[in-house]
């Protein structure tokens, strides 16, 4: 059973009568919904405004993936949550940002770099390309799926380069953009994924469905490690039984 | 000094009206023009129906940077030529295989791949966006750059994952692909460059010019390995002079 | 259910005693019998003197993971075994080489490289360092593993840069080596493991048997490719039901 | 010109007989001495007492290359200081991470990971292996060079995997480490190189001094950005003249 926290900074739903519309529970729970529709996948909500943006230690430590929307208010997180979140990745949590949570603190923490882009609010179709047919994110997507409207989102973006490059976007106005990028980052995998603007019914696409639970199943800890340390260590003495080594 | 050998089937440019009209001396000594404005760079042009390709011992060994363009006769160039071009650049030849090359003998050997991808003649507008501003190919490019006409080749692109994403083309009609691939191979670097059709202009776009300019002298070689081999060592002794280890 | 093929050459255990009272029924079926121990794991064998090597259309078309060990006679392997190997990587086959199969056909085709290195037999202690401890192929290994006597082989390996570097060997005589190599090629996984001299008890070690059984579970395909192809594609019209877009 | 600054605590050479008597004008004025003897550096130093470290707006502004020696005072390099850092490198200044510095605020910015390992003091034997003969800054560099005594350090090293392995230690106690690590960051190269410690006479190593020089030359930026942004900007309109194209 994977352990899922969403976070969701729920703002633009509570002033935004467009944004209501679409996600009238927040963008947390529509995601919430389709991937507990899943057997071996239990889901959890927090947001902005719970105490300590809901990620206390305790949440975390039981948490085998984040999946983090933000856009507005990323600096109202708490530099605090921010390095638990990034230490939790280190130790194997797997991390998922969607969207405009490349600027997400989290995120810049552990790429090192600004995530900038270049942005487009024009409602423009978007096409996303796979690059990696055989890549666990990628399973029951065929070569491309299509999303009727999303922002647009254009390169150069400014992260290291992917581990692997899944998802290339094709934008209809003009622009490409990598879509969709796995890193390893220590022990913990982070996917990110450009889809999911708030005035866009994005996260009712079940291409973008199927993608994000894949990417849960995906970054879902192998193990989880208990401590970062940098020990000071004794000179090896082999361990084999018997052995004339030293 | 850069020593350039460009390779061309040579083979539309002698039955089609429409490609001649673009390249009447064939896209070798389109390329070779404007590469031999540069100073530091000195050319030479070889073709299919030279012996053995022209790509002889001698000119193999005298070669800094091997351009490739083929299309309709890959299958003619014999293995031995291919073999000899890998092997150059396992031990520090340069290539850059531009366009349909995707399909050459030398560089599917060297990626190890199909390298299928799939393609459409509709004279769409291409995009190319730079992913990696910082990298040495892509100075002298703003953010993108576009082609007129060009022919649409889309993901998934069958190749290794590159070591550096330096472009991703995208299509007016709605296709992207990753059109600018670095590689290490052993000692050799290998480049690979999407446009270059041989009914559209391309190789008198300035970009593309500069691209493929940059992209010479990124695979120059830093030194060329006289041989390749797998030897049986002895224990090695320490070299340091006056030392008390073994 | 993941149906595994060894190959083997079994050439060194017919005429070399030492090599027979460590493997008295050949290399292959001591692989084929930690492997077998595994509930999730089918294990076949097959060896250079079969017809097709045992590598007949039909054995490779059922196979997930084929795990290779050849070494004296890897030119005698057909070209169209290696062919047809290689073609099933891309396809999704697993492929997981041991040892000197770093120069067997079908890596070599796989990789695009000499794949040489240097080599020693001096029995060196050889400590194997996990350098990927998140890996799902390095789970069950501390921060290393002990091999009491071990062909060396040293840097530099000639491959193309490791999409993932999972193990890193130490000899006690002064080498080291990336002992523990991922690729993805196409849409097959491919492992390349350092340990399994012939004349040494590797595949009795406890920790070899936990990598290569890790590695099996890792190179088996998520999907199997039926054809690879390379189309000539008509333009999208996009499948968004009743959108306005062309 | 390349412009080189190189930053040291200095602080060991202080209160340490030992280390003054290996570095008695510190270890910037070691690195500064045998790079300043290059026609194409020109070297500045700077130290943690310096106002600002040294590293002001000014300096940093001026640097084409930053080289980064910390030990015992990482947290008192204050974090301003150290973002100035990680925005210039992101911006296009190379810097190199010598040995301590794997601990440093500036490299552990830049790469997301807590940067830890294994550490032993004994004065071991390391042997240094060359995994990428023909990086830039391997050349001159045979096959590996040997460094009479220091300080061991030992995998797992928790990075992010290297963009370019050019380095692999060997130690004579058993351990192994990757030494040599590539990164690009945004705009700017990042090179991590293991040896240098403070008790051990290794800048005055010519290997060592050769790398470091190589290095140099590898990081010095192509260009430099002005700016880091992130901008709204309007679609697209085809710069080709006389194009029917929107």
């Amino acid at each position: 059973m994977i352990s899922v926290t969403i976070y969701n900074e729920f703002c633009h739903e509570k002033f935004d009568e467009n944004v209501r519309k679409l996600y009238p529970d927040g963008i947390h729970n529509a995601i919430a919904k389709f991937l507990g529709e899943n057997d071996d996948i239990t889901v959890r909500t927090v947001t902005l405004d719970d105490e300590e943006c809901g990620l206390t230690d305790d949440v975390i430590n039981s948490t085998d993936v984040l999946i983090w929307w933000g856009h507005l208010r990323h600096g109202d997180v708490p530099d605090s949550v921010a390095e638990r979140v990034k230490n939790a990745v280190l130790k194997g949590m797997g991390f998922i940002a969607l969207h405009s949570a490349h600027h997400s603190k989290p995120f810049r923490l552990l790429m090192g770099t600004t995530c900038n882009l270049s942005w487009r609010e024009d409602g423009d179709l978007e096409r996303v390309w796979v690059t990696a047919p055989s890549h666990p994110i990628a399973q029951g997507i065929d070569t491309y799926f299509e999303i009727e409207e999303e922002e647009t989102y254009s390169e150069p973006f400014a992260i290291p380069q992917p581990d692997e490059l899944v998802f290339v976007g094709w934008y209809e106005g003009g622009e490409v953009f990598r879509s969709g990028c796995c890193y390893v980052r220590e022990n913990g995998r982070v996917f990110y994924f450009q889809p999911g603007h708030e005035t866009c019914p994005t996260f009712h696409n079940k291409s973008v469905q199927r993608v994000i639970t894949n990417a849960v199943r995906w970054a879902a800890p192998v193990n989880r490690v208990s401590q970062l340390i940098c020990p000071n260590v004794k000179k090896i003495t082999t361990g084999i039984p018997g052995s004339h080594r030293r």
